[in-house]
């Protein structure tokens, strides 16, 4: 058992320790980073949460204090207590690096075996292994670096919306299912057996509820839950960073929201992100870069071929506009003398976007080589150089199809692997922000033959499109508003509706019966006939934020105890089997596997 | 439906006009608290989260906008533009009485049914309505304040700890059963079909965990659940400002937690804690309080009269010492004429704390009156009155029992019983504060046969007193500390034991199997295999802060959307049932009732 503590203090963190410490009598406390033992001194490396500070034991110094020093190993918690004195040979790589600790007391606080990983920046080590042994991987000082950043940012955000009127109120977990449309997380009632509290996708009906009670800002660093199949980057558990407030309309959300971004950048990464950041119809968007979230890092915009080619020969852009759909594309420059492989797999890819193919004309110096050039006037050729700017050594990409959709989706993707497979974004440090705006309020989905909400059903539909709610719903614009920051969404939010008769029209758009509209959201309907204040609100993902900030594009590292591809905790093994006993108390029987065993 | 915006900006909040402001040119937005019209003249009180501003619309002033402002009712949501003006009649009892804004413009921004409850201080309505209709509740002005409150005394414990150094680092929901004890929300598991998350009842073994990954000073404020019955002033989920700190020892976890709470304190109500807080062992708080919460605002404490009556020829208290226990008694004074029936009444409230009587002296100016007078002689008698310091006019109320524990948990409710009858505590504006420490680490569970944890299973035994876990477990003091205030545990914590096997020593004394303590805790033992800092931490309360903050006696005052008491919402009616598809998935069926129907 390790020793104890017994009254000392720990007077200095080790990596704050200057030379103008030098000639103190200092106790710092903190594991073993290593050991190495010359003889008659013992070298140790001491880390805590600040940095490494050496401290040196000698037989000369303290024999007593030697004797155990040589006892330690890495990983072993430490306390040590000496005077502070300048080290003979700097070490110019750390910021202690200028002194070491002359080490006269020693207390082996607490001994470790061997552990599983290193104790290391940018460890390579398998997920599993570092999920299992997190309280391990997190002494890592890139991980303690980015929880401080997760911290530091955590706070300026709350600083910043104190300081701008807006209350943190928290809103349940236990509750009802909300409006996302994703699964939910069930939590079994023992008091009403068979019936479930739903575990909430977002604040968002309660933060409404709030500007209804008067509380006219309102702010919350909210825990919400999807039970999705998990892809890249995302969690069960995840974290927003949620606002809403009264008596705005689009343009005071964006203000507040970009000086707040404005400020959390500057105060954790000393980035200036200057104001106002521009904003992007989604129209725009979708034309020049084919996403919602357009990554303006880089150039190679989308361009539209269809008046070009609108009498062309060759058939798939023939049928494309005839069909009401266009030809359209990118430009990769320098590229033209990309290899037919490397092209085709390029085809490969944009068919996963559902389109037919992929057309490329090479603008090399001294030739146009293109498979469609025998479908192409001359005329029609020159025209799409013209149109796409071309220079020689160009390569131009393009994609007709039916849907406009396709088109867009395909060549949006496209933009990206290109600019992936040449590495255009290697050693690119930008951040490029941009507002998306005038999202359509519903989309069509026609599996389900239905509208359904591109945000959410609570969505304030654009004041000269309301018309066009009972006439052609794919025509409405919504007041929604999304922060995008190097092509992923950062944030979103919306002015909502806060009158009963359009909500209720919006929900009949949706396809819900008035009864199915009342039962689900039936308090927020009922809420609206007491005055509700114009409002809206956005929300940000608060690991998405950290990620950028800490430069990581794994959500795991920036979760402090995260869960696998599988919603499962490797460190605590949860889920995990409960007894009968309790299942009893909730009524609840495990349903037998249907496989004849 | 209501008017919009349309590029209107508020330019101030109701409640901050003052005479400074007249002249200007204003724009408010709110609630109608009254309307009143007086022929030419209509006068609203317009309200917002910062007060009541009053508005006059004159036929005189602007025709348009009077005739309007005579279409609003109670609140209705409306804005106003107009110019400030001095008020000919000022109004002393609100800070904007000196002004009024004459109307110029409205807007109805939204319309109003008659609310089902009243929007005003103090009201007396039924609970379930007020819960169904929170929306409206939470704008009633006091409620507003409790959430300006814990909105503002949240800022503060942050901004404190982290001036101290805390990082606030967010521990999971979706997680493995933690080790409080009571009955843990489950959450089942799609990818798992048949085991289930819990929900954490306190990021216990996280935050220890997090000090093994060397983080040195975590914070949270973190949300709780425990699926109990719900006593008064519980509720299903709960919010706790949860702490930890490596390298420390008691004093060092009191200290930075007494200038916490002086700090929320003084920036919240204005009121000064003195530092440092008095502290008193568990032992002292028992014997003179009969509590390890005492209430320090009045006296009453108990006396021990063993000594004197030890050679009674009184039964009861024959008995009580013989067997090993104990006589004691509190003085009330100024009550020796008390009925016979609030005494008796006494003693019926004793029984329920399963004291066998309650043994009363009333010291009057004339004559002792006592029904075991007779069994006394008069020398007991007068060392009775001499230990209770008793002065004509007193009443003494004496317990005698076997069990220690009995006489103490009876004859420290009483306390608060006869203070709370006699209304001791009216107007007492006081803020009592103490530590209670030396806590015994184990106590023994009659009806289980067997040790359990006063406090959890990680609580660090007294260095001096280790050696009785083998010989006499219920001796064993804990490095443990509650702060209390005016009888209601604020906060408690610990030193936490850090040692694998001190660890599973206390497992076994718990009556934990190896395999069992390592089938729920193995993961926080297998950490303490790795160099694990001394460590320690507390857990403050939030919602019950904020109840002493706001001087409410109801939790669901100080929580936005509290359950009943059947951890039932009213407003959102969850929980609810959910449909077949989704049980389905999660590979459960809803047990039938046994119930033959």
């Amino acid at each position: 058992m390790g020793e104890s503590l017994k009254g000392l203090k720990r007077t200095h963190m080790c990596g704050e320790l200057r030379e103008s410490n030098i000639g103190e009598k200092i106790t710092v406390m903190g594991w073993v980073q290593r050991k190495r033992n010359l003889g008659g001194l013992v070298f140790v490396d001491l880390r805590d949460r600040t940095g490494i500070l050496q401290v040196v034991f000698g037989e000369e110094i303290n024999k007593e204090a030697f004797q155990k020093a040589d006892l330690v190993k890495p990983e072993y918690c430490i306390s040590v207590t000496g005077e502070l004195v300048k080290r003979e040979a700097p070490n110019n790589n750390i910021p202690t690096g200028m002194v070491e600790l002359k080490g006269l007391n020693i207390k082996i606080l607490s001994e470790s075996e061997t552990p599983p990983i290193y104790i290391k920046e940018n460890l390579d080590a398998a997920e599993n292994i570092r999920l299992k042994y997190r309280y391990l991987d997190l002494r890592r000082p890139d991980m303690q670096k980015i929880f401080s950043i997760r911290n530091k940012a955590g706070k300026v955000v709350r600083d910043f919306l104190d300081e701008n009127g807006f209350l943190d109120v928290d809103t349940p977990i236990l509750t009802k299912s909300t409006p996302e449309g994703a699964r939910d997380y069930l939590v079994p009632s023992r008091n009403y057996p068979g019936m479930f509290y739903a575990l909430p996708q977002s604040p968002q009906i309660f933060k409404q509820l709030l500007m209804v009670s008067g509380f006219d800002r309102y702010y919350q660093i909210a825990k919400c839950f999807r039970d999705e199949d998990l892809r890249a980057n995302r969690q069960p558990e995840f974290t927003q960073i949620d606002l809403e407030m009264s008596f705005v309309e689009e343009d005071d959300v964006i203000e507040v929201n970009e000086r707040l971004i404005q400020r959390v950048f500057k105060e954790v990464l000393n980035v200036d992100v200057e104001l106002p950041i521009a904003r992007m119809p989604y129209k725009e968007a979708m034309e020049k870069y084919g996403s919602d979230k357009p990554d303006l890092r880089f150039g190679m915009e989308i361009n539209d071929l269809t008046s070009v080619v609108s009498n062309s020969e060759f058939v798939v852009f023939k049928n494309a506009i005839s069909e009401g759909g266009s030809v359209r594309a990118i430009k990769v420059e320098n590229s033209a003398d990309m290899g037919r492989k490397k092209i085709d797999k390029l085809g490969e890819f944009v068919k996963t976007y559902k389109a037919k193919g992929l057309a490329w004309i090479a603008y090399k110096e001294d030739e146009i080589k293109s498979p469609i050039a025998k479908f192409l006037t001359e005329e029609e050729m020159n025209g799409i150089l013209n149109t796409m700017n071309a220079k020689p050594g160009d390569l131009i990409l393009i994609v007709g199809d039916a849907k406009n959709s396709v088109v867009f989706q395909s060549l949006g993707a496209l933009r990206l692997q290109v600019a992936k497979d040449l590495d255009i974004l290697k050693d690119n440090k930008e951040f490029k922000f941009t507002w998306v705006t005038e999202f359509p309020l519903l989309s069509y989905n026609e599996e389900e033959e239905r509208y359904q909400a591109e945000h959410h059903p609570f969505t304030m539909p654009m004041d000269e499109d309301i018309p066009y709610l009972d006439t052609d719903p794919s025509r409405v614009r919504a007041k929604a508003y999304d922060l995008v920051l190097n092509g992923e969404e950062l944030g979103g939010g919306s002015i909502r509706i806060h009158n009963t008769d359009l909500q209720q029209k919006m929900f009949e758009v949706l396809g819900f019966t008035k009864e199915a509209a009342w039962e689900r959201f039936g308090f927020l309907l009922e809420a609206f006939k007491f005055g509700p204040p114009p409002h809206g609100g956005l929300a940000f993902g608060f690991d998405r934020l950290i990620m950028f900030l800490a430069g990581t594009d794994n959500i795991k590292d920036v979760i402090a105890f995260p869960k696998n591809q599988n919603a499962f905790c490797p460190l605590t093994e949860a889920p995990n089997l409960v007894d009968d006993k309790q299942l009893g108390e909730l009524a609840l029987n495990i349903k037998k596997s249907d496989k004849i065993d």
